[in-house]
């Protein structure tokens, strides 16, 4: 993740009219030595073991916050307080409690918050949205999201930090569907009603040998097993306030699937199919064509002018890849922090995207079905 | 269904070398003017309004059940009592007290009673189920079955009597989900425990008028508009007795899905997806595979000697059809017959699949999980 | 061959509303005892293994040329003599003069003659020609065409009929070809230009056992080998009448494909695919789509009333198979014997098919570009 | 161009152990107020107008040169006797006699000469070799390479450079044409002859405006139009020196295809599928596999240890772009340099190339084949 984020705030201004340049001053994490050989190749200017002391610095306007989901609550709160513009990996937290906290903290000090769900900024993800704006898509009637890996299907993976509940907040419940429920957010609306199944096929793995994941909360431990403690498989059902009726199958327990974020929509005018694998196309199914032609058309979405971020990249059919969204973040996240406006997806819809999975956590430990909000 | 069923019968002595050759005896159905057409284009010897008539003839030994769900019961014991065997359709049942009672009357009798969920023949069906039974895929860990059609999107689109609960049962969640629950049962076992949202999206339609569908069981009204009574779409998620996480969408709200019946089935060794659109291929994946040669495959599933069923059609790479599926279950059921052997699916399996959808009902209305059976 | 001609004789009065029945009067073969067993099963009323006596007989209409193309032109020209009308596979002849004088026999005896280019009647590739005559796709400028197959890659694989140039008239140059150039002729136009390359990868080859081909024109032997006389694979470029630039590839030395029948046709306004393995779907672009929203669409040809054929056959989304193909030709002929009409593809396209494949053959061997007709 | 050429010296340092930091030193361009904006966007530290003065200076150890092909042979000849190591854009040279010559100095001087086809650096192109070289293909029967954009299709698009043959060399027999030919050699081998068909559909356009295209050889002129001296398409028959058989279909008149560079490879054992579009993936199909589960896989070539480049980037299935495949070949080259080494493709794979594609010109001139080499 400091690869891709380091990356992130390099490109941009090359490619974008971003009004706001970033300096890479300070990088933080723990282990000082992994952390020089890190600053030196993507060249932040210093290095800092104690995020504190960055958080507590004047000469420091933005916090980019990319480290497990049970620090988020301490270090954002801190940053806001601070008055720094934050913005903030994904899952957003581990309890309701803390994204409220991390909002109100965030709005108290009107900083700008980004909570960086960033498939939302794929132009395909961006058309689909386009569409439903447009009514093209019509009433939605279905919202069929699936985000499948298949990284730890191995019993001998270890005991990674992203297998403990207090650290990784949950398994892909927190993971991959906290992706899929943005972009559910997003595309469809606000979710009313979640029902969950949640399973774990692997319940104990080995531990980790030092150094083998940054994270391990210092144990020390470099032999024996211990427990997963999150689920490996969360699968939802949801209805939509507005009426939509939906599911969301979280799994890393699907081998063949890498990164396999889909979505379909169906809706009265037509259809949407997405596959973050296949991220710069966009099947649509229009139901205005003529009865004789209808049909999923697959969209290569890579047109200038037509399509979101594009322009600044390359020739049609030149297709960009996973980095591109974190740059069209930082790009507009500069941006909204130049003209002092706000940017979705922010801590907001980081409280809303945690209601909801722990809605479904809930569902999936009392075998009911739980309705939100209000 | 009449068409489909006639030509099934017609079709499999000259492919298959079955051990009987069925005679078009009879052809029963209400409308004795439209009977009389269709007994002629297929080439029926007789045809007869009242079906217990045709039950109770002598020189009957099969009755094809073809008529909407709510007169299967009736039909079924009648004949299994008078020892014809059956051939039904499906869904088997309004209620699992019908189902039992069917399933009573068939074992008493000794017939062969055959269930017809015609996906399970084929050809690609059957290799998912070969590369289960040799292991290939190893402890299957996700079921994710969808069934998605789109014809009934308009809201003009009247209200016959598939839209009706006491005579279909259900809107997809028996219509389309029966077929997908049958699928999970032979290719991944048993269902445990299944929580399910149903919805109406359009809770009113035109009454259709005469002769619009067969069975609008007589209400003889031809204007007006009438409440749907059943769902037009019902999200399921299942847990299996052999611990895999499942889930299954079904719909008619689905623009673009014409007969979209999918599957994906991952499991320690490998994976398989299959959708019925493109019903002679099959995209399965292996873990053994070299690891910088993975990927899924898309066999076609068309070679003689490879492929069940398919030697008895057309050189690799010919495809065949839907009404193939029912060619290869009528040549199965006849040698059952012959063989005085069972052939699956049949009515035990409709027992099982009534009682998965009534689970999957009544959890849609209460909120709850329910567990299945014991 | 003679299980898919029986078979589609057979069907097509169930589910077209054909003016004329046929009947399946007389078999005809040399090996008398297959012969027999294949009358039984599907019905023939009479065996004959002398073809000159079937075309002598007064109660024979229709006469079905299902032999290998080197008997074409005798049976052709001897039947169309006696009044018959004619129904005869391809390639349609060995030479231009024996294809030029199948032609004049078929107009001088005002006959019906079909030549079986069973492709044309695929419900994807009519609508392929609808939206060209439409003027949806304008100006065409290419045609890509590709028909490969791999039954022939193993170097074991016997010396059959289909490997003689004396009997077959080509390798994939006639067999594959063919199918290909007649489509081409189909939705494009005539061609003015032709180049080819060919080759033969494996010259020698095990002569086939006894039996192992029906038409090994009685050599007896079973040992030893023999040289192919035919190409192996067939690659052309054409330039066709209205400007448009062409190719054909045809080989059965490609691994994977079992039928791949495939076309590409680019024009000004739009784009058509086509893939006879996945013979229900046509892929279509259109320039005059929104230009956000511009893809290439996957239609499911399989819509009563919309795309042609379908409605004697299964709902939306239940594919039909190769077989059907064939049921289309036989309804259309027959309606054509019952309107003293025409039909195409005849033996006009007969000869022009021949032409341009011995103009590629002449180019193959001399390494110059043919110009074609005048 | 200039973009993706900047930015590729830019990344590489970050995510590879390039021995060699490269310094952007010097951008030259005629037009000195755009290159002031483009050098500063991407910290060119200098600019200048006159390349010779560039080629001459001292502090100058590599000449990138991204012009068009008509400027090619003068800047690399100079640059090489300079001294430089050159990373040349392609299509190489106009003509055989510059490319000979361009090969000449460069060996002469003993500098590092790279020509960038950069699709031979798509891991997915990486891996196709890699089976190659394994023996999992084996013999190779076919090439079928396609490379088909539609940017020109509207006669009101102007006359630009490209479309001038003493500029660009060619049209898509160059320009593209030269990527198939490339990827060719490099994955099937040497070509012994040729046979190629060429058209123009629009043979005048309207003269393109001032700054509407920045090579526009200075003309002036703004209005009228001019003859479109290159082809518009360009369909090549090729023998390899092998035996294998291939074709190559390059236009600029394929409406939907964007950038759609496909090869497809036959062999004894294997096959292989490859669309730039999908550039993250490899189709590949083994003989080898049991007969029954046999299918062309799609691998997502994306797994880091396993697939070539692909470890500096990010998680499976996150996947790289157009411009990745810059920074590989960019990498690699610093490399080169640094050990004193050479790379490929390099100026003796531009002169094969050009005689490859002026033997395909002569042979759309005269209509006949053309041998190649010796």
């Amino acid at each position: 993740m400091g690869k891709a984020h380091s990356n992130a705030w390099l490109k941009p201004p090359h490619f974008f009219d971003v009004p706001i340049k970033p300096v890479l001053k300070v990088a933080c994490a723990r282990n000082e030595r992994d952390l020089r050989e890190f600053a030196d190749r993507w060249g932040w200017e210093e290095i800092e073991t104690d995020w504190r002391k960055v958080v507590a610095r004047d000469d420091i306007d933005i916090v980019d916050i990319s480290v497990p989901p049970h620090m988020h609550y301490e270090i954002a709160v801190a940053a806001a307080k601070a008055g720094k513009h934050i913005f903030c990996e994904k899952p957003f937290a581990l309890t309701v409690a803390e994204a409220q906290a991390m909002l109100d903290a965030a709005q108290a000090a009107g900083i700008v918050h980004y909570l960086n769900h960033n498939y939302r900024r794929a132009p395909a993800v961006r058309l689909a949205r386009r569409l439903i704006d447009e009514g093209r898509i019509g009433r939605i009637f279905h919202w069929r999201g699936a985000y499948l890996q298949d990284w730890i299907v191995d019993p001998s993976f270890p005991l990674t930090w992203h297998l403990r509940q207090e650290i990784a907040g949950g398994g892909p419940l927190f993971d991959l569907n906290s992706h899929s429920v943005d972009l559910a957010r997003y595309l469809v609306g606000e979710i009313r009603a979640i029902a969950a199944f949640t399973t774990t096929f692997i319940k104990e793995r080995p531990l980790p040998g030092e150094g083998a994941a940054t994270f391990t909360a210092g144990s020390g431990q470099t032999t024996g097993t211990g427990m997963v403690t999150v689920d490996d498989a969360a699968f939802m059902l949801a209805e939509f306030e507005n009426g939509a009726l939906g599911s969301f199958d979280g799994s890393r327990f699907a081998p063949g699937r890498k990164n396999y974020n889909t979505f379909e929509i169906y809706g009265s005018n037509g259809s949407i199919l997405f596959n973050l694998e296949r991220m710069n196309e966009l099947q649509v199914f229009f139901r205005d064509d003529p009865a004789y032609a209808q049909g999923f058309r697959t969209i290569l979405v890579t047109e200038a002018g037509e399509h979101d971020y594009v322009a600044a990249w390359w020739p049609p059919g030149h297709i960009i890849g996973y980095e591109h969204e974190f740059h069209h973040a930082v790009a507009d996240f500069l941006t909204a922090i130049a003209n002092q406006t706000s940017i979705e997806p922010n801590f907001y819809d980081g409280l809303k995207e945690i209601e909801v999975l722990t809605a479904a956590r809930q569902s999936a430990e009392t075998g009911q079905k739980v309705m939100l909000g209000g």
